[in-house]
């Protein structure tokens, strides 16, 4: 297995774009992408498109757009992780010399199904009885407040940060700047999270080119190196007992460093999955950014924003970025290239050096239903 | 990259089962596969699904049935060669050393959808104009019929052989033999395809183990070697001007041979993806098995059927197995992998050492949208 990295990064506004087919809203982050990489579009050996709800051959769509046909494309599905597992499998094909080049897309019409709870699989037993995301996260909250006593005015605090980043972030899809006090008052969607711990539906597309690091250099004097890559499945929780730790993502990250020889204390920025505030504190705590009950005083300290020792989502996050599910994973190593980088601008983490992505999705049947997937990034 | 074998096959008998879940028709066949394999599950790397219609982690909710958690899980979705296509990214994962072994799985349960048509994306202007693939192939027919003078009696043979080898295979949807003259009577479809000349709907599952080749001897004393996989995308008909060669065959099987090092003279059977009869005609010729032009006189003379020079499709193929589209990719597998076995009773193909599977889906919109997976397997 060679060292890959990534040369070409980009990303389309997420939003809300009703009247855009899927194809429409993804190719642009395509082009963007391949330009930004300088890699010729026969150079690149096959495609893989994550998306959770694009419907068949998303991948196949969005590439006749753009003129790229006659590679293999693979669509990958794990819904919130969807692209981020995407970007393993390219990664494995390239570390492997199946490819020499790779493009990855992830992408999301969430407006098609018209707002509110997503379709998810009446399958599941827990969603049948309302067991629906905002509602486990908001059991997730109050089980954290018990066991910690994170306050309501802490747990805001999240979206305070993830609005303060997302302004700073043009591609962000909430831009205005919220208070404590507008979030505890915001609409309650499920106890204790209001309207403004939860993240926003709506639409979008990111994509990023890999090649082998030995290469790199022929297309980019700025390639980003693939550290490591992991990803499980399991337990969403560790029961009802300990329903704060995600043991997807506490075994995920423990693998990765161990893979990639560093520990939680070198990473210098993390995109992280907060899909509802609660989630951004129990990962600081998963990923090993702080000891297990110390999340609310990282977040109150500032470490975790910018300026901070480790800031987390300085692009905004799912919280105020938005989440368009299936494009949410490369998404974030969009925003991690650019940061490590250094193209930020006045979200630039100064002296960026290595990065970290965690996507984690399913969970609904809370036990054995998880998917998390966690990749590492250095300049 | 290593060498990889098949250790394991599983299948569900294909056929109609509404009150079931997608997870309840699967782990029959995921369960089957590990016990044929001899390998523990703990001993299971990743899990690679392969599925179009079948939802959200479809993976995830079968394995849970199953008591397999904690691993990789990826769900593909490449339209009729989903688990096809998930059979190349598991095959990759094993030949680079990142698992030792692997599960695949294809699944589809297209009865919830009610019957008939298919939900196609309405972003295809040709679906959104009723190019749907039953006239698709209709049009394909006739031009043959026209370049080559294939008879409705000719194109009917497909159909009669399809269910004469079904009739051997207690697996087939559809047992019961037809004769030349029921498949013209038959209800139309779209001119000159009747209903024996279409693969029917259905739901069903199958799954395999793989593991590197060098370790198969450790689980099984009949190692299925796997020669070669492509998979491309591109042209599903070079343009109206011959709408009867179909590209990514073509290119993919060329591909494939020089890979794999032998020619189509070197294969003794081929489950090839006769979702309509014409379909199998036109991929005769295009994996190489005879002239362009030749492909009736080949099935008349009987060197595609059970005792010719080269069955194809003897578990009845798609028409008589039935056609769960995203379970059919592993489903044409499990069968090579029976026959070169020895283990196909009567619709045995005697001496077999060679066999080839051939997926090939999308393609709605005709020209920049199929995808094409072809696999070679040695025992």
């Amino acid at each position: 297995m060679r060292e890959v990295a990534i040369i070409g990064a980009g990303l389309v506004p997420f939003g809300k774009y009703p009247k855009k087919t899927l194809a429409d809203i993804a190719w642009p982050a395509v082009k963007q992408a391949i330009q930004d990489s300088g890699i010729k579009k026969k150079e690149i050996g096959a495609a893989y498109c994550g998306t959770a709800l694009g419907g068949m051959m998303a991948g196949q769509r969005i590439l006749k757009k753009v003129g790229l046909t006659g590679l293999p494309i693979i669509n990958i599905e794990n819904a919130c992780s969807s692209s981020s597992t995407a970007f393993r499998e390219a990664w494995i094909a390239v570390a492997a010399g199946v490819y020499d080049a790779a493009l990855v897309i992830g992408v999301e019409k969430l407006t098609k199904f018209g707002g509110g709870t997503l379709p998810l699989e009446k399958e599941d037993w827990e969603v049948a009885h309302g067991l629906v995301m905002p509602a486990l996260y908001a059991m997730r909250a109050r089980r954290y407040m018990y066991e910690y006593g994170l306050t309501e005015d802490q747990l805001a605090m999240v979206s305070v940060k993830a609005r303060k980043h997302g302004g700073l972030n043009p591609d962000a899809q909430f831009r205005d700047p919220v208070t404590i006090e507008q979030v505890k008052q915001a609409r309650p969607v499920a106890d204790p999270l209001t309207l403004f711990h939860c993240c926003p539906s709506g639409d979008g597309a990111a994509a990023v080119v890999i090649c082998s690091a030995d290469k790199a250099r022929q297309y980019t004097t700025s390639p980003v190196r693939v550290l490591g890559s992991e990803i499980n499945s399991g337990n969403y929780m560790t029961g009802f007992r300990d329903m704060t730790s995600p043991e997807i993502t506490v075994r995920g990250a423990e693998q990765l460093y161990e893979e990639a020889g560093i520990g939680p204390e070198d990473v210098d920025l993390a995109e992280v999955h907060d899909a509802f505030a609660i989630a951004e504190l129990l990962y600081y705590e998963a990923l090993g950014f702080c000891a297990k009950g110390d999340a609310a005083r990282l977040l109150e300290d500032g470490e975790t924003s910018l300026g901070g020792r480790i800031p987390v989502n300085p692009s905004g996050g799912l919280l105020a970025k938005g989440h368009p599910i299936g494009a949410t994973g490369v998404a974030q190593i969009v925003e991690i290239v650019r940061q490590l980088r250094g193209q930020c601008g006045d979200r630039q983490v100064e002296g960026a050096k290595i990065g970290l992505t965690h996507c984690t999705g399913g969970g609904i049947s809370g036990f054995d239903h998880g998917v998390c997937s966690i990749h590492l990034f250095a300049r």
